[in-house]
């Protein structure tokens, strides 16, 4: 099942199931409201009426209310091998903000402020339950679905001091969508392949079976000190091929068309803008 | 003015005016949804009735439900020189939930998986109108008002990783309050001083006149990257003293009294339990 968050015509929010025919809205304001009700798959598989057409709608990020944004660092074992660093005992983590998101087709403005915009293709993992101090199996079966995201960073902000947040949560900057896929339809374990276009050119191209911290382990290892709702987001870390990484160093410029898909999922189109 | 969010005999939570015949009740859940009505200043002047004695309520967090909770890093001029480090060019930034604060008198759960658990004596700005790329004028005139915060840290947990936030996150370890008091009767530039104790010793005792980034400054470069909304919270970092930096070291145990006080504000007293 793939459950979408979309603008209507009318300028209101709904979540909304996506099938071939188009989107059908589920009476909640977005898919993490829907999560909140128990009998959320029942009530988005129950769904029929009238399908608005693509054209119809447009793409809000999935969840557009998260109360807690979790994300890891260094996370592909490739990635981190290549660079000569050991595999890390534990997961690096920081946040973002609600209003760090956007949609999977939204514009995305370049921050006047930075000349070193740069791109992070990434699982982005959507919790249906609530997680305390969860063991992994716990963990797994918390899992709402999965959606791709692009932890798009300004590099000189995020290394103005050791810590990386104010580079990593200027306001919509962070596309999520386009779509959440339940997990009898998407496994990342699988390895399918989670890749970044810049103007067409490929940058990212990595494989999911390559996570160090597999999803389950990720929402353990936080639910270990916060609470996990449903609704909540965790991003699960970026594999080699980011601009800064590059010789020379490629960042995002305006008029860029940035692309991030993970097979099984979907793309992110996402124009830079001044 | 003193504004405080109180829970009363039936286990609602409410804000409230504090004043010396006790808590009178403002018709709001909290002070953060106070704060977002706009005409917060004038409701809570002319609030009267039947004061609620102290002992008939227990305090919660000033703020129940920020939507974001940013802290500066190192930001105590003696403190850094005394390190003997350069002073910052930027402030150090990172976050907590709401998740993560609890009231002025709670008890503290030390987490079972740390054993370097220590204090920080912060001062607490409370954000009361939106503030997107402000100046520091405007930032100075959109705070409501100050509190008390005590960032309790995990060492451990923070320094797993680069990344502070793991350490900085469990749930109900940030007591905030006793209350918000507005600008007209509370300066930090004035110079109040700012203390730690545990169990009566006095671990940290500074001014609040020696923050590198004075609190409109924060403010500002903080709606620089993300806005900031009524409600929201910065905490603006702690002076020298910790725990982590004696010799030898000194962590909290199950039973120690953390008093964490700002001279014109208020005291907390939070004790730490397994």
């Amino acid at each position: 099942m793939r459950l979408a968050t979309v603008i209507t015509a009318d300028g209101r929010s709904a979540a909304a199931r996506e099938d071939a025919s188009g989107f059908l809205l589920l009476g909640a304001p977005d898919v993490g409201a829907l999560l909140r009700r128990p009998d959320w798959r029942e009530l988005a598989a129950a769904a029929d009426g009238r399908p608005l057409a693509p054209g119809e709608v447009t793409l809000a990020p999935v969840v557009t209310e998260p109360r807690k944004i979790l994300c890891a660092g260094l996370n592909y074992r490739d990635h981190i091998l290549e660079m000569g660093r050991p595999l890390p005992d534990f997961p690096t983590l920081f946040t973002k903000f609600a209003d760090t998101l956007t949609g999977a087709h939204d514009d995305i403005p370049l921050p006047a402020v930075s000349d070193r915009v740069d791109w992070e293709a990434e699982l982005a993992v959507i919790v249906g339950s609530e997680l305390v101090r969860a063991g992994e199996a716990e963990a797994a079966d918390a899992v709402a679905g999965y959606a791709v995201a692009n932890d798009v960073s300004m590099r000189d902000w995020q290394n103005r001091t050791s810590q990386w947040q104010q580079g990593k949560a200027f306001d919509r900057t962070t596309p999520l969508g386009p779509a959440m896929v339940t997990p009898d339809a998407f496994d990342p374990a699988a390895g399918a392949r989670i890749r970044t276009r810049v103007n067409g050119r490929t940058m990212q191209d990595d494989s999911l079976a390559d996570l160090v911290f597999t999803v389950p382990a990720l929402l353990a290892y936080i639910s270990t000190f916060t609470r996990l709702q449903p609704g909540d987001l965790v991003l699960t870390g970026t594999p080699g091929g980011v601009g800064a990484g590059r010789t020379p160093p490629v960042f995002l410029a305006p008029g860029d068309l940035l692309e991030t898909e993970v097979d099984g999922i979907g793309t992110l189109r996402n124009r830079l803008v001044s």
